[in-house]
């Protein structure tokens, strides 16, 4: 049995269309297939998903060909569950070069990217065991290393919004690997072969050792978006246009990043946000909800400088200031001049402010236009109006 | 003259009495045997040295034996001072060869660690001028660079206490290097080469010019260990398992690391050890004997938080936290609350403080429970109890 | 038409006279041969200049040479520019060769270097399209990315001053690329190439995206200077011997760096300059004229010390010290006991120091012997005479 060669679209549509009304056929919401590293030790441990193109919410006609083409290929499909994965062999790429037939020529460049892997894995005649497809029907706990990967890209390809994928469960089942350029190494197979690779002069460079690989390993950035050292932006940040990220102290994690050009000189930890046109200065931290922020995962709006050696451990609105060195916590109690508070209040038409002296931080969170200093005649922390402008919205107010 | 093939393990134990017999022989405290790369003008510069396994306190019949096979390729072994390196041939390997006999076939896997360098050089055929043997008799200071790396494996592979070894004049006899990769290249060999190079697109990626190599090249970490970045950990350093060293601001150096399970985002400076479960927060500095603590190794205990961009300048008991962005050195001043110095002495039992409200931070040190904080809203520091849990040892209270 | 192959000294200098008296000559204030990197996609753009010499201010017989090498090649050379850059080819080279005619012999190790990229040519047969020839004759905004190559490489060499060259519109000129090595990549054929890369497995090790690449990619330190990890040093900054550049969170930019042996474990932001003996602490921040300091670059003085985490806004003398974790701006109000302000007056001679005891930081702008404290009972910043050695020209007083 095989998908006989589709002679136009009106026929690639009908095809589809059955493949759909198939019982029980669920679409997916994201799909992929990926050139896997396999363990040198263990070949049924996934190292590493390479995707060449993932599909997150969209290209529904190319998932009804992979799910034809993969049960053509005599691979039942399991649609209950959360997600599906399967090796993919020879027979599944001439199904679905069959099945794609009226489109071949004109997948080049932009357009028709899935059917440009299938031409490229149809070109490399045998494919081996090392090519998987994986499925997502549901943005469930992720249960193989294909649908970490599909997640991670989802992200850091900006299909996905950050803190927008259940990511539950990722470190479980990824492996702790050495990392040698883009491959991954087995710790058990180095330690294997340490004696001989060190007498022949055969070691591998490692560059790391982590269950994560760099985001640069699999993603291009913007044209003018920098990143001045790879090992700074973990596979599953998500970085906007014009993002630069100098090699200092910065780093981003997996599931944070930037909203727009920001020049990234600190930390900006898991699932932490920061706005366009912010600056967060030369080791600035940004705490993340694993690192003291109780939960709160803390968003920075926009045109808000955190200051060299600053850390941040609230949420910030627009147009904010914390000074170099200052850190700043849900706890830390700051003063606010009435004056300076009526400029608060101004910027914040919509905040519920008290007229007091004395505030916690987490009191101002998320508000715009604040300004955190230190008295260094009294050391007292206080906050005033930022000279920075905040555009409030005027439809709203 | 050469080692007749040894039958079983009666003639080698024979074999092994009878060598330590020797008049003069010592016991090394150390060995092993390196490939060493070699400068590429000076041939007899040595540039590194590479262990596929080093000894440290162990296994005395192998280096009786490495130590007879060197006799009988008429290398004399000199055993009169503190360490001895001889460049190895193939009638040394034929030698150790017939000396291991009974144990060649089981030097597999985890057994037999030094036959299985035995048997792979046996298998190279001509191995050239690059593998030397190194024996250390006492832990003087080093005196060649196969001895400095020995004793950097040793720390580096937790077969030795950080600071407990002698590391005294290992700056000035390791070389200053372009790294390659794992290739260390003479600088004068780039200059001498650099014009065709450049011009015939050769020239190589360097990735640090150091004295010392990275902790990566040589060792391979625990299962749950990781290392997100190669650069961010010397060679010579020690992480116990579990350990993450996280790429931003963290750097840990040699003769430094960690005792249990640290989450590393800052800097460990030689000679500064942090305890199990113990937080290095990101941009934390804790400072070295090289760097402000006036030669007082700073030791921090289990559990204990550094928070983001602080800066540990006293020793550290356990379950202590120092607020985000706190600078604490041995003369800052601190005030403590009666009712909190009481709770401080409750979780100290063995200490001897003072009933006062002012102390320098350096009366502290080493206490458990310890809390820095700086009091916003006038810039007082002040130290209270921690809410973190001290485990007193009940046997002893 | 050529260059005759020159006899000897005397006929080699008459044609340099006779070169540098054609109608409209100039000079060169710098120039240099480079291979370059083209553009995967566009062979047009250049994407990096490798130099093996260039020359500043210097070697101007060889520069008319190669003017006249390239005018007998047909490349007509326009003097009347800023800058010329033609490519160069074999005709160049020989007319070149038999210019140098009587110096080829001696031309090697560090003698006759410009003589030497030719003969290094000259040996290569067919040179291409890639080597490209630049003369500056004004220091002008560069136009092409040859000429700010010339000027990166000037600073990195320590041929021109920090800050003492125009870099007006270099970032304008070069291209953000990838860079996997020392290789620039467009990020355009990454993105047209990623799907069969990624397939095939040959996706390439991308180490940075950046307009700039890194010092350790052109430039050889000096034997004693340290660079733990090449992305913590931009091409364009300068280190003077004796330099250690650690890899935790140190950055030194393009344009910025130090006058001697520095140690350096935070960042040097461009255009910020650190002198002899002086201690950049881990994490310390010298902020540049685009972040933070109102377009007045930072001089850091001799024997200075920037704690761990500080940062430093403002200009420094000599024998300084910025406790830990504090942060110091123009705008930041300390008090100065009036002794201290003796001392202190003492030690700058030159100064016109009011008799009061609160200052704005920016008062004590490029002082000596200026140690900035937080008094931790009160969090006052106070600044007292350091306990450092501030060494006056005692010719000027």
């Amino acid at each position: 049995m095989a998908i006989n060669t589709v002679a136009d679209m009106n026929e690639f549509k009908a095809l589809v269309a059955d493949i759909e009304a198939q019982d029980g056929y669920r679409k997916p919401i994201a799909f992929g297939i990926a050139r896997v590293d396999r363990g040198q030790k263990n070949a049924e441990k996934i190292l590493q998903a390479n995707f060449g193109l993932i599909n997150w919410g969209e290209n529904f006609g190319s998932a009804a060909v992979f799910i034809k083409s993969l049960q053509e290929a005599k691979c039942a499909v399991d649609f209950s569950g959360s997600e599906f994965v399967a090796t993919i062999n020879e027979t599944f790429v001439s199904n679905a070069m069959a099945a794609f037939a009226p489109l071949v020529a004109e997948a080049t460049g932009d357009a028709h990217k899935n059917i440009q892997v299938i031409k490229t894995l149809n070109a490399m005649g045998d494919i081996g065991k090392d090519f998987r497809i994986v499925f997502l029907f549901e943005d469930a706990p992720a249960e193989s290393v294909e649908a970490v990967y599909l997640k991670l890209y989802a992200l850091s390809l900006s299909k996905a919004p950050l803190r927008g994928i259940n990511l539950n469960g990722a470190f479980g089942i990824l492996s702790n690997v050495a990392w040698v350029g883009n491959t991954p190494y087995e710790l058990d197979y180095l330690r294997d072969n340490e004696i001989e690779m060190k007498l022949k002069g055969t070691y591998p460079t490692v560059d790391s050792v982590d269950k994560f690989p760099r985001y640069l390993q699999h993603v291009i950035p913007a044209d003018n978006t920098r990143i001045l050292e790879a090992s700074k932006v973990r596979m599953g940040a998500q970085l906007a246009a014009g993002t630069t990220v100098m090699p200092g102290a910065s780093y981003i994690n997996f599931n944070a990043g930037t909203l727009g050009p920001v020049m990234v000189e600190g930390r900006i930890s898991s699932s932490a946000i920061v706005g366009a046109g912010s600056d967060v200065g030369g080791g600035a931290s940004i705490l993340g909800v694993l690192s003291g922020t109780d939960g709160n995962p803390i968003s920075i709006g926009e045109n808000t400088l955190l200051g060299a050696n600053s850390t941040c451990g609230i949420p910030l609105g627009d147009a904010c200031i914390i000074d170099g060195g200052l850190a700043i916590f849900a706890g830390t109690k700051v003063k606010i001049a009435p004056a300076e508070l009526e400029k608060i209040k101004a910027a914040n038409p919509d905040a519920n402010l008290e007229s007091k002296t004395t505030f916690r931080a987490d009191e101002l969170q998320g508000l715009n236009g604040l300004h955190f200093r230190q008295d260094s005649t009294t050391g007292e922390m206080i906050v005033r109006r930022s000279t920075r402008e905040v555009k409030l919205n005027e439809d709203l107010h």
